[in-house]
């Protein structure tokens, strides 16, 4: 890693020839290079938390002048319990993770002694651009080199000490590796951002972490394909079926366990049902973390005449503009989905009102109703939909993926928490013999096309008496009965 | 279809609400759509090359006055050999693949109760901008519904009267089946495409088909994303242990079996060992096929020493430019790989010439020695890269994808030919009890990240104990010696 006052060109350029190395280097180089950023960095905590409370104390200063938001503030914060060891266990967790590259994942016999493969590789070169979260670039590094990628980095002035103190400890662990000094670039100016961004003959992706702001200007402002991780304007539909103990677990934990993140529920969908049964428990663990409710009329009216006078008079009016608002905060916005002729109309408005408002990024219903919430996972186009679990699993260390790069709300490529696999892409391979496209076609041979078994090449399809013979040689085996390992 | 005086904004809205119903459709509505397609177009066929023969009129004027060049003038012709029963085919082929959306390619159990999947989805709404081919538009349409996406469809001014055609074709046939009309949308007027690359809350993927110049004219002025189908600067590199036979067939069908293609071979780099062995009678081969070579001196003097005088004087001298050129035409350039120390120097010089000079499309190597073809298929960061095959091999249908929206010289999301996957996405769905975030991480409970079975359920992993086992016992079945099915 390079702390850099080369041009942006000669960035781009150093990058992408560095990516060429790192593309064909082992899993075990890239391995041991994780390894050597994990200790270093293991090693280097009190150092890096020395600096990043300088950021810290900076960014308080601002939030109190108004110059900065409260969940900017929290964003930053490296301190916060376990994060800086879920940054470590993210390094370990991603080197323990499957190579994701070289891996043939379709094998097609075109013909006779021509063999078609697709085979998973690197994109090649990054360019990161992160706001807040000074620990993303641990994320980033490790995710980078895992994958093969090399990476521009460029951080946000909010972080800059904690930024720097990182990235010099991650630069002084690769040092003994052997992934190239060029394939993490760190930038520091902000000048040069714009530049990068013309520079898609050397930069294949472009990675904004930060609000929605950031991510349309840089979608603004390049060619380069863009992995838009904007924040979340994520929903929760409540159907009046939900038990309440449930709905309270869910929903307080959606909204307040980390509210400035991009997977907190911002809207609340309520049954008409709902609103004198389920409802009013939520309301009031709510009211009790400290969450303001913007209520449309019907929710405010019915919890208005079963809450207690006191938290009665906390609820407030909500306007249009809050159902398409991202709080980032300790604000919910409660909207009533009124009776229908079925429970299915209810479902259909619902989703409707979720594919027009929310951002795309994590849904959920909470119901009993198996076909309701069917229903609902089907017809919602958002990158996660869940029935009966919180928003904020929506995360690459929660879906297994080591860590994440971000969350992507984009419709291509990679959708939701993007970990490896988001960052990888695939060559199409030929083994021939000399064969031509002109043998095939009109009048000449006729193509194949056989699927061919790729990887765990033990596997075989078996029928069910065979697999009967299976069972009870195992259990010959075994000296007991025991069932076919899959 | 709709032929429609709507503003851009309205086209746009009406696809994206189309496309959610679509999206819903079960396989056998979509797939029925597609059958009506295929009908309508082979009965209409006497009257679309008519129309399409209008528009060749008018193409062939132009080229003579120099305003269309003749490759452009060859894509046009639906009327070339055997390209109008492709195109009919590749409609069947694609309501015969397996229907790509609704699939679970991937589960997790995240925790007991807790499971995550992967399920494809279409994209939503597609623009799609084409030049000439006016074949285009039933590969786009079969593809879109098939896949459950929308299409917003600009055709180019040269094909005019057959996309008229063919879409009014499409159109008629479409009122009969449950695809919404909104589905699909034909705009003609050029001067709504600035409009529409606006609206990318609505259009979620853009595919020019044409030249760079489009692609890079779209790229410049969107934020949506761009499936880039870029012509295709593909090389061949030729060893000196390549069979002449072999280099004879594989370089002519690269070159001159459709030389318009984005797929031919616009440079050969052949090895100095091969400039008097195998060269000559590949230059000879080309030369009859009205091929102008471009060499540079090394295989100028070599060539011009062996060949005889008629031919000796037709080779022309190639400038740097040669080599970053597509000529889209019969020319082909020649460049030597001087000899090295080691032969994997050799290759590791073409491999930079490729991944600096090549557009990232498709490349081949002519070599018998499976170590020198490995490091190359390795080392090109192409999306196709082959080994004793014509680079004219890279083709959807060939590939065994039915047919396909285009070659995509993009990093991310889809490379190579793209069908029907490459038109779908994912989202990710949980099932859960109530289970939330907070339950996990520091001091609660642990994930399981448990990979969970998807498709095949009836594929065990077996030992090589089991194996001679399934072996045996298939071998007393059938009453022969027989090997494992796979």
């Amino acid at each position: 890693m390079s702390l850099t006052n080369a041009t942006p060109l000669d960035v781009a350029r150093a990058a992408r020839s560095g990516s060429r190395k790192l593309a064909i280097l082992p899993t075990e180089a890239r391995n041991a290079a994780l390894t050597a950023i994990h200790s270093a960095l293991s090693e280097a905590k009190d150092q890096i938390l020395t600096a990043n409370a300088l950021d810290l104390e900076a960014a308080n200063k601002a939030a109190k002048s108004g110059k900065l938001s409260q969940s900017l503030v929290k964003r930053l914060d490296l301190g916060k319990k376990g994060k800086y060891e879920d940054m470590l266990q993210g390094i370990l967790d991603v080197r323990e993770l499957d190579d994701p590259i070289g891996v043939v994942n379709k094998r097609t016999l075109l013909d006779d002694g021509l063999i078609l493969e697709r085979k998973t590789s690197p994109i090649g070169v990054l360019l990161i651009i992160f706001e807040a979260r000074p620990e993303v670039i641990a994320n980033i590094a490790s995710l980078a080199i895992k994958s093969g990628n090399a990476a521009i980095l460029k951080g946000g002035k909010e972080s800059t000490e904690s930024f720097k103190a990182i990235s010099s400890v991650i630069s002084k662990a690769l040092e003994s590796t052997s992934v190239p000094h060029d394939c993490l670039q760190l930038v520091q100016t902000h000048d040069v951002i714009g530049e990068l961004l013309k520079l898609d003959q050397y930069i294949d992706l472009v990675i904004p972490r930060g609000g929605n702001r950031l991510v349309r200007t840089v979608k603004d402002s390049t060619a380069i394909p863009v992995l838009g991780h904007a924040d979340g304007l994520c929903c929760i539909y409540l159907r009046d079926d939900c038990p309440v103990e449930m709905a309270v677990r869910v929903i307080v934990d959606a909204k307040t366990s980390y509210s400035a993140a991009c997977n907190a529920v911002e809207t609340l969908l309520v049954d008409e049902n709902a609103l004198k049964t389920v409802l009013p428990t939520v309301a009031e663990a709510l009211l009790a973390k400290g969450v303001s409710l913007r209520c449309d009329s019907a929710s405010k009216t019915a919890l208005s005449a079963v809450l207690d006078k006191h938290s009665a008079v906390q609820l407030q009016d909500a306007t249009e503009a809050d159902f398409a608002t991202e709080f980032l905060d300790l604000i919910l916005a409660i909207k009533t989905i009124p009776n229908s002729a079925t429970p299915e109309d209810a479902v259909d408005a619902a989703i409707s009102h979720i594919n027009d408002h929310s951002s795309h990024h994590t849904d959920a219903i909470l119901t009993l109703s198996e076909p309701l919430a069917s229903r609902f996972q089907d017809g919602v186009d958002s990158s996660s939909v869940y029935w009966n679990t919180s928003t904020r699993m929506a995360d690459g260390q929660r879906y297994g993926f080591g860590t994440e790069v971000g969350i992507s709300t984009n419709k291509i490529h990679s959708r939701g928490p993007v970990g490896l696999e988001g960052l990888t892409i695939y060559r199409w391979l030929i083994r021939g013999q000399g064969q031509v496209s002109t043998d095939y076609g009109a009048g000449g041979k006729k193509w194949k096309h056989e699927s061919l078994q790729v990887g765990d090449s033990e596997r075989v399809a078996v029928t069910d008496e065979e697999l009967e013979l299976l069972r009870e040689f195992r259990a010959r085996k075994a000296g007991a009965m025991n069932g076919v390992g899959k």
